[in-house]
């Protein structure tokens, strides 16, 4: 399957990511790089409660062509029924149901060719929902699709509502790269995501009014306090000074927002072939504090801006906007 | 503050939690460990939707003396249901209703000394929830709490459906040991658990029927696929041997079950000085398989357990059972 290289540190990089793309878009419904999947009988997609023996998945998934994910499960259902209105599909917004109802892992919802679901919040969580819907997109026999994740971060040198759209995700030492533990070994695989999609979403943007939209790197943490240099959690054992010098580090590296799930994304996003972006809005300048007390309905038009951008991007890319 | 010591891999050992707790217990209604706390003039719970301005948190929470924290908001309102039933508090069902309603990012339920509350998957997820729970109880001057994390795993060498109460929280490499990245420093903290609170946890589950339970040490990773050696993700480079020898590995250091949040519940409980347990379900023995096919309704009767074990520890407390 895949090139495994172990380094001086014994670290495990795995180059697979940098030779399979290839090969994978030759055969561009294949996006797994699972060879045990072909011999199981029935795949139990635990956390949607979906399966390929108890649901029809190309029937109910073939037609994906846009994946939306973003954290929260309120939000990615009115996204889906603002997509439904932009697309001008037939329905009724309040026929927009969660596909997963049987479980609150996840939710889901489809309108059309776009499919719009909740992933939690951080690295794991995501992960776990990632595995499920790339095997989902396979075994529905989906080609040729899109992977976004619309999101809300913390900027770093930005005024407050601007969007932005990773350029490389990276680690919180300032690296573009995620470390996946396989079996008790570190894999390294990189988080470049897709150039092409990343001009195609700032062109976009330019051509609506109020999403003001940045190309930067997105750092992404396992923790939201001492992990991105809060002063307000339960734990901290640091100054305002060093907080503030390990951000202005960071922005001197290009980072410009903060959030809990681009390297994992990024990295299996690329592992499997799949074209992906990161797009998220940024609800505080951390520069000048930690905490989120924008007024709410200032911070819900905030998060409607990603939503509002890849709607366009859509529309653009099915033709309904010349 | 802390005793931050530097060694030779450049890595920054937190010895705190070993001379803190001391300290912490003659001051007992202190946990958090952030002096900048003092100076804040309001404290947003952001993920909670409560704040020390909007909110009476020493009257809505100050008699607060068990916590119980799980990944599935559903489960975490049937526990509070239960809970009510199980100390014939008086009240209707129906009536528990979220106190974080304004977001879904965690629920939360109270019902007379016990707190019911959701924290998605995973270490990140769980950790947010931590920061703001910790601080939560600071501000409401909660004294004497014990905090249970009562979850679902995979099982390493158990039949389905026993109790794992953790002995030690291991990390993918068997340490018991959580590694939390500040400011760009690996910060190592312990994850030792109160052996007391175990103790009684395994008594109560010899006076009850039908809640098989272990002491063991609980392995956390940050991935339910390749990080605990499943075979069925949408990725995998490993054989089935691969698998089984990680697995016995894990079995002879003493890991009996597998889950997602324990090692950063395990050092944030004892960082902040608060009397924790984990106890958790096994859906499936790993040695046997990946996926979880077990039907639904006896899943749902395995939930159940760590939740009858935990309000059987809680009634004892409260001396309803003599």
């Amino acid at each position: 399957m895949s090139s495994i290289l172990l380094n001086c540190m014994g670290t495990v990089t795995d180059h697979s990511e940098y030779s399979e793309p290839e090969v994978l878009f030759k055969n561009p419904q294949i996006h797994v790089k699972n060879p045990h999947l072909d011999t199981m009988e029935e795949d139990i997609l635990y956390h949607f409660n979906l399966g390929t023996k108890t649901h029809n998945l190309p029937e109910m998934f073939g037609d994906v062509k846009f994946v939306c994910v973003g954290g929260s499960a309120n939000r990615m259902k009115s996204f889906a029924q603002f997509i439904l209105q932009e697309l001008a599909l037939p329905g009724n917004m309040d026929n927009v149901t969660d596909i997963c109802e049987g479980t609150d892992r996840y939710s889901m919802y489809k309108v059309g060719p776009v499919l719009s679901i909740s992933h939690g919040m951080g690295v794991p969580s995501i992960s776990i929902m990632l595995h499920e819907l790339i095997k989902l997109l396979h075994h529905a026999r989906c080609i040729d699709f899109i992977l976004f994740r619309i999101g809300t971060s913390g900027g770093v040198g930005l005024e407050p509502g601007t969007v932005v759209v990773t350029d490389k995700a990276v680690d919180c030492f300032f690296r573009a790269q995620f470390e996946q533990v396989v079996l008790g070994k570190v894999v390294t695989r990189s988080t470049e995501l897709d150039v092409g999609v990343s001009k195609e979403l700032l062109q976009c943007s330019s051509e609506l009014d109020d999403v003001p939209t940045v190309i930067g790197n997105t750092m992404c943490t396992s923790d939201f306090y001492e992990g991105q240099g809060r002063l307000d959690g339960a734990l901290c054992s640091f100054s305002t000074e060093d907080k503030l010098e390990y951000l202005r580090k960071a922005y001197n590296t290009g980072v410009r927002n903060i959030e809990m799930e681009s390297t994992v994304f990024a990295a299996m996003c690329r592992a499997c072939a799949i074209k992906a972006a990161v797009v998220c809005v940024t609800l505080l300048n951390r520069f000048d504090g930690d905490q989120i007390s924008t007024p709410h309905d200032v911070l819900v038009e905030y998060q409607q801006r990603p939503q509002v951008l890849v709607a366009h991007f859509i529309k653009k890319r099915l033709g309904l906007i010349v």
